[in-house]
Parts: structure tokens; sequence; C-alpha cells
């Protein structure tokens, strides 16, 4: 690994993923696990991430930038806010050193909305929409980054002027896992059912009101026409994800493409969900973004 | 106990609760358990009762009657449902027989709504309508039965013409108990924190697609702001509530009461939350009204 330059770590609450980076931003290596804040703060942040450091033989040298939930307070290092209105490249400025380590661990700061009538945090998505969006004074009007917990951003000559955070994820598992739907959608296939994923969408964002009416009728129909598990799962994402998009696109001009930032199987429901609605987005993928937002913050502070 | 005349049940899905009456309807005794469905249906249903009936030392030939989910497909014995369009009187004839016991033990069925855009079931409810509305042909247009599992029921001329079902107390219990919220509501004191209790309610009342946003705000605020684990709970709790009154009341005659039935701390919650809105109510003890339902039942099918 001689040509490798630096690490990016993303580290959220419930998962950890690392990339070694050369210095013109290429990938040579990478390692992904659930060792999250969650189970880090047990484990010790600095055991978990040298067990990374070793299975990629990276050497002792090497400078660590992280984003995400280990700069929370309950994380290793607490690495602070950048205040809204917050200028994307000023996260680069807020990097807080980890004390005590051998090599340069640098972790960057989130960004938190201080209004009293609508406080908010993010920690992780400002490094996403960093390597996402750039540090150009570009307008993003609505950003949409699906997650545990999904966020909607203003972006207006490259700053975040405003954003909102939907427990969205977060409900979806907890209410799959530990209500009465849980029967509902237990043994269901992989495949999403995209009828009833469009159908509880186009419901939902039409009464989002009745959100937790049309969740208990998984369980009612189930009971009285029959249906698939994988129909009950997708009708809950869908009730869930029609609900946030008629919050999260409040003031969206007709007609113009949102930004969207997600990968995997929630890139598929988000693209699907807005489909459905008929609403133009531009799709980034959320992996590359981050590790794009890392890289620009490696290049500020060790000059790579 | 020689007075008494029959027992009266309302077996739900996690509570268990029991009556001895005379014939005049009066209480002699009363037994309250957290054996509800879940629990019986690992115990056995049959030993559950026995237990309390010996606990109140009841005759071995005296009728039972019993409501809620011990007639549901998971439960002792199905006792089906009557469809909607309901007469509330019709539920008195369906009730079920339990084979093989040496006493009469009869469960009542619920109501179903056979809409394939909008199936719903409600069992135990019903029960409670026709101890609350008594079996005249009276109109109700809008009756609110908060719970695990909310019902607003329209009844018309003593007929249940529709209803809805919001998970909402379950939701309220999985997202305080299974999300990151867990940490903010830890600890809080038992009284209710009216000032933050009502501004959800009009928060989510006035954008109830901004619910999933509402609820992480309990979290940002408590990072940011600061704020006590009671004002958390009944924020968590007053956005649930705000949002289902917002389906609820549509259709709401402005000016016109609605019927609360309710007892304990979901009373004073849905009052409070009525009263936030100023929407006028009469209030009916469940409680009474369940076991007013189960007499009419016993006086029917015993003739006592």
């Amino acid at each position: 690994m001689s040509d490798a330059a630096y690490v990016a770590v993303d580290w959220g609450t419930s998962s950890f993923r690392l990339w070694l980076m050369d210095a013109e931003g290429r990938l040579l290596g990478e390692r992904r696990s659930d060792e999250g804040m969650t189970v880090a703060a047990q484990r010790g942040f600095a055991a978990v991430l040298q067990s990374h450091l070793d299975a990629l033989d990276v050497a002792a040298d090497l400078p660590v930038v992280v984003c995400g939930m280990a700069g929370a307070r309950q994380g290793w290092v607490e690495a602070g806010y950048v205040d809204t209105p917050a200028r994307l490249s000023d996260i680069l400025d807020g990097a807080v050193a980890v004390g005590g380590q051998a090599r340069d661990i640098k972790i960057l700061p989130g960004i938190a909305q201080r209004d009293a009538a609508d406080p908010d945090v993010m920690r992780g998505e400002e490094t996403q929409l960093l390597g996402a969006l750039g540090g150009d004074a570009r307008d993003d009007p609505i950003v949409c980054m699906p997650g545990t917990h999904s966020k909607w951003v203003h972006v207006r000559a490259g700053t975040v002027e405003r954003f909102a955070t939907f427990m969205t994820g977060e409900l979806f598992s907890a209410i799959a896992r530990d209500t009465i739907l849980a029967h509902a959608v237990a043994g269901a296939a992989e495949a999403i059912d995209r009828d009833a994923f469009g159908s509880a969408v186009a419901a939902a964002f039409a009464a989002p009101a009745r959100a937790a009416n049309l969740l208990f009728r998984v369980r009612s129909r189930q009971l009285l026409l029959g249906g698939s598990a994988a129909a009950a799962r997708e009708t809950i994402s869908g009730t869930l994800i029609g609900a946030e998009l008629a919050a999260g696109l409040a003031g969206h001009v007709p007609g113009s493409a949102i930004t969207l930032i997600a990968s995997g199987r929630l890139q598929l429901l988000y693209q699907l969900a807005l489909e459905t609605l008929s609403i133009p987005l531009h799709c980034i993928d959320a992996d590359d973004a981050v590790r794009r937002g890392l890289s620009r913050a490696a290049a500020a502070i060790w000059n790579h």
C-alpha cells in the first residue's frame, strides 16, 4: 500500500465504513462493519478503528479523517457543529483532532439549526453534501437524503440554509419489528412489491394525517382480504415515505428536479416514490458522495 | 356472592378485566391483570379465566360473557364479525359459545369493514359503543375511542356506518421504547407537561405530514436547547395525537360536539388535545361503557 495517502471513515450510529485512498482520491481498499457509534462506544473507538486499519495493513503514520456520529457528544471526541446558514466549505475548518493517538486523526463537525422553534442537527450528511455538491456556490433548492434519519436540505450558493430531519427509517424499523405489524411482514421476500409501495406512497402523500390509520390497514387487509408479507412491508415503507414526501416537497416548484443523494435499496424506493408522484430528480450515489466529501476534507487538512 | 348473576370480561390484547355482576347490573367484584390475549394464548385461556373466577369464589354454574381479542383468530374461540353497516344491537345475536367448558361462556363478535379500499376491524370497542350509546337509534357522527389502536367511528341511527383505526398508542410505545427517543423520555416524571403536549398537538394538527420531523425535533431540542423528559414524552404523544385528530376530525361540523369514550390518562390527554383545538366534546367513561355493554349482552343472552 505504498501509494496510500490517507484513510477516510464514515462512522454512523449503526454502521462503520472505511476507505484507504491515494493522493489522487482513488480507492485502494475498503472495510465495512456494523461497529457504529453504539457498538464502538462499548468496545472503544480507537480499538475498532485500529482493527480495520490492521486488516488493510495501513502504515502507522497515515492520517485518518472521520465524519458522522463519532463526533457526537456520546461519540469518540465531540466535534461540535457549524451553525446554519452553514457554508459547506466551513466544515473543513471545524475538524477536531483526537488526542492521545499516535497517528493524526481528525473528526469533522456536523451542522446545527439553532432555531428555538425548529431545532435540528445533522452529522455525516454535511460531508455527503460537500462531496455531492462540491464547494461551489451552486443552488440545490431541495436535496433529499434518505436514511434512518432522512434529511431534507435547502442549499443556496453552496450554503445550507435550512434542513429538516424525518425519522422515517427508524420508524419503519420500529414498526416492522416491535408492533403488531411484525406478524404481517414476517418472512417477506427480498424483492420490492412495486404496486403495494406505489399505492401506499400515493395514499399517504394525499392524506398524510391518516398515516397511523394506513399503517393499521396493513393488518386489517391481511385479516380480511389476505396479501403477501412483502406487500405489507412495502405498504408500511410507502406510507412513511409518502408522508415524508408530502412535507419535504412543500414549496417544490412543479417540474423542477430535486436532488436525491442515496444508495442501495433506499435509492430504489425513493426513486420509485418520486416517479409515482411525477417529480423529476437527479440522483447522486451517497457512498460516492461521502467518500468525495472526506477526500475534500483530507485535501484541505493535509494538502493531499 | 349469592346475588351474583353473571361474569363480564373485557379481554384485550394486553389486558384482562373481569367484573362479577348481579342481576340489576351492579358490580360485586373486580379483577384486573396483564394476562391479555398474548399471555393467555400461552398459559391457556380457560386456566387464566378460572384463576380469576376462583379468586372471587364464583359458583361453578355462573355464566360468563366476554368481549375483545379473546374472540380473534389467534384468541380462544373465533367469534367472527358483524359487517358494516353494523347495527350495534346485532352484536348481541352473534355471541359464540366456548365448547368443552362446564359453565356457559359466550364471546361477542367484533365489527368488520369489508371494503377493499379501506378494510378495518374492531374487537371490544363494539361492546363499549353498545354500552355507551345504548341500542337506541341515536346519531353520533364522530365517536373517538383512544387506545393502543384508537377508533374513530361514525354512528347513525344506532348503526356503525364506518370507522377507522389509528395505531397511535402502539406507535407511542414503540417510539418511546425502541428508537433514539427512548433516551429523551427516560426517567420522565408522572405528571403531564400540558404546555409541551398542547404545543405538539397544535403543530401536528396544522402539519400532520411533518409528524416524523416533529418527532425527531424532540431529540434536536434536547441536544441544542435542553428540556425535561416529561416534555419530550408529551411532545411525542401530542405529535401522534395531533396528527390523528387532523384525520379523525375531517368532516367535523364546527361547534358540534364529538363523543369521547375513554378513561384514565388517555381521557385526560384527548380532552386536553380537543380543548387545545377548541373542539367541544362530551365524555363517556370507557370502563363503565364496556361493563354496560357486557351487561346488555348478558341480559339479551340469558334474560338477566
